[in-house]
């Protein structure tokens, strides 16, 4: 751009700092998560003005597990580091975001751009005078790169980042310079709401795709339904919903897709996942003659362990940028309004039952005197103590494998991160989601997290006792990385940790009468628990130690755990 | 290379992961950091027999902290993470010890070489099918890479990783898919050791500029030292002891230099930092007409906010890399060849005398009946309590500047993070550097860590437990984020934390009778502590709450701080 606004007359003139935040209020961030640095006080100051919170996270890497959790309740989430320190220390959070399609705006604070430019030698540098070197690591992981280093630019700057967080649902970067914090440029811009519409598909080329999908739907005697993660975070999930009733079909979820569904409705048949699926659901997913996949991702962790045995002859993909029917790629393409089409136009199709689904014990467990709380008896469990519209956070582990076998109530979310699978994700993440809740209305946030996870991030419990958040957090005590024991090293020291007595953590990290902590080690103990109104009424932070053995788990994750360990091996 | 030797018979054959784990053995590695994850389990097997301990880090970011601080005591440290979420989340560790030259091992368990070919869609990726992206995030802060993908390659590109290492003094990156682990390689090549010989200096240069420094040196009437970090990490100790003893030259250190020089030795003048030196020791460096000024890096934090006032026409700088003798640059000369040199031919020196250093009360704090602990008067007090070839670790805040004004006793060694500068880091380097110790010798570790900072990483204190090790703790309780209070925000809700029950923190994690706590609020309660024959003779790790006023800095950090804030806010 070749004008330079700074030396035009300003109509409403608006400093940087509150430019870039009133937009992220308008997409409807309502706090920041992060963590200071000297870098980015300057820029903090604006927060309260503009209708935001500061959240003040105990580390950085928390505080991106928590903007990412934030993000997947309330739509998009915004964070704040420093330069260098502060923002790597973050990365492995922004790369899950990155891999998972979560929409998370994170701004660095950075030196002074009269500093950049003379090379000096700073603290948080490498000593080498590259104050791009920060950013080039992060350009790998974010959609769109905002560098607000010129008044001119600022403002395009800001509104692309945004836009391109929110339509292409990942991370962008936004990097702010001490002194372009309060630098003025034109406010009245800020009028104007950002477009965050998807852009349109190709009438004709929609049409076009749109017959195509139809004639194999109506020439398909027993199609059905898969809905994956895509479907959640690409925002098609009405789209979803309206096809499962217009079509009758038979509908599935693959684990990164729990929670997209309502699993109470009368054509929901559970989770396919490969070898791994629900009982009675890979027979009907794999028998069908023609698959609606829709947002897909078949990772290993996806599918057990890559076990899918569907043809691509059989299967329509619905993605964000294209459409596949069997062989024929249609790229450039939104599935949304192919799939708002395709419910237009549907007319009659060959819809077979579901077999219906229940929270019910398996047999194996029902009737047993066994008080020991096992897997096969924990998640039909939780499914039947669960309420409409919880959150339910699963750690990468036992817990996120578990959740397979726990039929939803209606209207509930769940958070898991299936592809990446950062351990200790799920700690952090469970803070942004009560927060994000807390917010937007009266839901329950639930965490399920293993002793050996909770390690990583435990802190951001004390981030929770500061919010005021209210979750239920159940750890898991199993001593140790379970699910690493199951792929290599079952006796292995390397997979033991250090005992904590985690139930007191929340009272040393200063929750004092805003805290309970209970310690339950059978089933008697647990479904007392379940049943208790103060315990369900959430009044603050609640700790529930489970007590489980160090040897069980659920069995989808012992067979992905086979085939990763076989997979490490091959030559 | 284009011989492949897996083809040829091998002498003595053994599996890649043993002959990695035998030459970091052969460099001094004794114990390995890191977080167990299934790509590098297998791997993780060859430890025991290869005579590596495994420490079993609580999270990626701490162990490589405690990496950084085991080298600095060990002289070189080895970590492992897992492909693409461990090693991110280590990415600001290796950043810092790249920044201050610190050598470290990052080895990185990555998937199959098969499954990397086929582009799997495998958990810890990106989803794209890139397995080269977080290599590519870690080459900007790594001063070489070896990749292990064929066996015709690896031995050499192991030993060429670890000499970088060592010689650059720098971290490395070594990836180690899961299949590799097992290949056989040639044994044979570990009866020569690896050759960590400086390659010397041209002669014919290195005589040239060593008389170029003579000259000077000679027309010079009051000639100065200043040692700075570079001395340290680049391993010219010898010489800048030798070169004290023969010139009898006042010898300073900057921060970053602290430790590096023997504190109680007739020629010590204490810290130089320009405006927040050491009293008189200002006025005695600048009024001097050569400053021989050896490994300095001249950062922000190091200088007290760049307030040097030193002309470069009154100065030699002596660097890992290069010389310069006023104006006058000699490129690749290495400063200890020149600096052995300089000491042998160098005859007869103006040397003026030292103003002889205590850790006596300021005149302010004597006969004091405050019982407040303030830093004017803990820093000293400290000094007087050190006790010989004990590790003193600060954290970047209150109590890395306020450490400027402790005299070290004999065979101290410092460890600070003066340039990087990340807060939590020293929990993790007092890991490092106490388990460095033990395996050493009987060294006592003693950390000053404030309230803010230790909700960073706090769950190291776990990790020491687990180890058994005995650091002394001081937790600086001061309500927050001090050192950025001084910059910007006195009181901004943004620097406040969480209050934690501190002394408690190692009970939760598990410590049991191989622990104490203290809670301190007084001068005399402080002194006391410090003549506890128990508490001196460090039985296991013991934790203590120093209870210090909010607003109370060092005055070093006040001046840092108000530089810094001026330099963010300049147009």
């Amino acid at each position: 751009m070749a004008t330079d606004i700074a030396t035009k007359e300003l109509h409403k003139p608006i400093d940087v700092a509150e430019y870039l935040f009133r937009r992220l209020h308008e997409v409807g961030v309502r706090s920041v998560h992060g963590v200071p640095g000297d870098y980015n006080l300057v820029a903090l100051d604006y927060l309260p003005k503009c209708g935001l919170s500061w959240v003040g996270n105990c580390n950085e890497l928390n505080a991106g597990y928590a903007a990412d959790g934030y993000a997947r309740i309330n739509g998009i989430s915004a964070m704040v580091t420093t330069f260098g320190v502060g923002e790597l220390s973050a990365l492995n959070a922004i790369a899950g975001s990155f891999s998972e399609f979560v929409p998370v705006v994170h701004i660095v604070g950075q030196p002074n751009t009269k500093s950049q430019k003379d090379g000096m030698l700073l603290h948080h540098t490498l000593g080498n005078g590259d104050f791009n070197v920060f950013a080039r690591m992060s350009g790998g992981i974010s959609c769109a790169m905002g560098r607000l280093n010129e008044t001119h630019e600022v403002a395009t700057q800001i509104d692309n980042a945004i836009r391109e967080c929110w339509l292409r649902s990942r991370p962008v970067y936004i990097s702010l310079p001490t002194d372009m914090v309060v630098k003025k440029i034109e406010g009245q811009r800020l009028e104007t709401p950002l477009d965050l519409s998807l852009p349109p598909n190709d009438p004709e080329k929609e049409d076009y795709v749109v017959d195509v999908v139809l004639k194999y739907l109506h020439g398909a005697k027993n199609p059905v339904i898969v809905v994956d993660a895509c479907a959640i975070r690409h925002r098609v999930l009405d789209e979803v919903h309206d096809l499962m009733e217009a079509s009758g079909l038979p509908t599935f979820v693959a684990p990164m897709g729990k929670g997209a569904v309502n699993e109470t409705h009368k054509n929901y048949g559970g989770v396919y996942a490969g070898t791994g699926s629900n009982p009675g659901v890979r027979e009907q997913v794999e028998s069908s003659d023609l698959i609606l996949s829709i947002g897909a991702i078949k990772s290993d962790f996806n599918t057990t362990g890559f076990t899918y045995h569907i043809g691509q002859l059989n299967t329509i993909d619905f993605h964000s940028n294209y459409v596949r029917v069997r062989y024929s790629e249609y790229p450039d393409i939104n599935m949304k309004g192919v799939l708002r089409k395709v419910i237009q136009k549907m007319g009659k199709i060959n819809a077979q039952p579901v077999k219906p689904l229940s929270n019910a014990l398996p047999d194996t467990e029902k009737g047993s005197s066994d008080q020991t709380i096992t897997h096969a008896w924990l998640w039909p469990s939780v499914g039947q103590w669960l309420k409409e519209n919880d959150i339910i956070i699963t750690e990468t582990g036992t817990a996120n494998f578990g959740i397979w076998d726990t039929r939803f109530p209606k209207g509930a979310t769940a958070i898991s991160q299936v592809l990446w699978g950062s351990i200790g994700y799920s700690v952090g993440a469970c803070q942004g989601a009560a927060l994000a809740a807390k917010e937007l209305g009266n839901r329950r946030t639930v965490l399920f997290v293993g002793d050996g996870s909770l390690q990583l991030t435990v802190q951001e419990l004390s981030t929770m006792i500061r919010n005021k958040l209210n979750p239920i957090v159940f750890v898991i005590c199993n001593d140790g990385y379970t699910i690493e024991r199951f792929i290599h090293g079952w006796d292995a020291g390397y997979n033991d940790i250090q005992p904590w007595d985690v139930k007191s953590l929340p009272v040393v990290f200063g929750a004092k009468d805003q805290y309970k902590g209970y310690r339950v080690k059978t089933r008697d103990e647990l479904t007392k628990l379940f049943a208790d109104k103060e315990f369900n009424s959430v009044p603050y932070l609640q700790l529930v130690e489970l007590h489980m053995p160090r040897d069980d788990a659920p069995s989808a994750l012992k067979m992905t755990a086979e085939s990763a360990a076989a997979r490490n091996k091959k030559k």
